[in-house]
């Protein structure tokens, strides 16, 4: 009703602490948040559609979006680039809707710093504890004991950046984590200065108290 | 279970915008907020029990708290002083527990004043309408035209100040705005900035990491 301005939801978090498993609930249950779709140099797996998993670009293409500023957050990654291209994101939040960003601690950091830098959230998730964290990254069960080993130096790695964020869960119970991170959406939509329309319906309100008293 | 600070939440709105009946049911369903009593240098009425309905003050008393420093914000009605003493919010906060103020516009402005203004959440509660206020306001019933028509004209300068608060809602549907209500205060309570907690507990996550290597 109230015309607003869309959200930029920066999630970062270690592996295991639930990040994936909380976006993604939030993402099918709510249908003014929408995922930002990254782009790449790296070439398209069997399967994959431009634009729905990735945004496939030439190592030219990606630079010179760089350049002009049309990236809020890159980083090269086994010699390829990955990055998040603010046109979409600026139509998105132009249009009322939020975009979630699953990034790590370096991408937090670009997007606070860039042109959108005021319709920012951020939020971190924390485990309740290591050990807890290493016992999720063990149960995929996929992962060799070395590459557990790796996680786990990376995880302490995002940890320390823990005090970059506006706001901090601590995920020990998922069902509770997730109704947190449903109320910091309904609440910082809610904020006035979000609210561009709020100036009009207040003019409109305004305007009936003339007309009652005229 | 992570140590937090609490909030003080000031709710404002015009009569008959809901406030009275969303501070009752948060108040009565979450245990985690408690109401400001006021101070005041009023003669008590029968039944009226000193720090529950108000904290019953000389004007000898009341006047000395306020040079003191000792009151949020105050202000004389008819004659008589009222206030909101600050040590009872004090030991609140301290506790981890929010204080929820009914004040008009000019104890909103107050309290964001004083020494304890990095705790205030400030909340405004506009009506999807002037018809919708109007026709709350009559039907209570109890009130003349004259009464309904100065209230009205008090609505009209509540509402001039709707831009000074952090959290704008428009009550249009009163469990909707119950819910937002409720989820500004998870929110709020999920700031960083707002759990001087957190800080010991990553210490407890980086002490597991020393004991996993060792």
């Amino acid at each position: 009703m109230i015309n607003r301005r869309g959200l930029l939801i920066i999630l970062s978090s270690p592996s295991g602490a639930g990040k994936s498993t909380l976006s993604r609930r939030v993402l099918e249950d709510d249908p003014d948040v929408t995922f930002s779709v990254s782009a790449t140099t790296r070439a398209p797996r069997p399967g994959e559609v431009d634009g729905r998993e990735y945004y496939f670009k030439s190592r030219e293409a990606f630079q010179e979006l760089v350049a002009n500023d049309g990236m809020l957050e890159h980083a090269e990654v086994f010699g390829n680039f990955y990055g998040s291209p603010r046109a979409p994101v600026e139509a998105a939040i132009d249009a009322g809707k939020d975009v979630l960003f699953d990034v790590d601690w370096q991408g937090g950091q670009q997007i606070r710093g860039s042109a959108l830098k005021d319709a920012v959230v951020s939020i971190f998730i924390l485990p309740p504890s290591i050990a807890a964290l290493e016992s999720r990254l063990m149960s995929r069960g996929q992962d060799s004991a070395d590459v557990v080993a790796s996680r786990m130096a990376q995880s302490r790695s995002e940890i320390s950046h823990w005090a970059e964020y506006d706001y901090v869960l601590v995920n020990d119970d998922l069902d509770r984590a997730e109704n947190e991170l449903r109320s910091i959406l309904i609440a910082e939509r809610l904020r006035r200065d979000r609210n561009p329309g709020l100036v009009p319906f207040v003019q409109s309100l305004n305007e009936e108290f003339e007309e009652r008293q005229s």
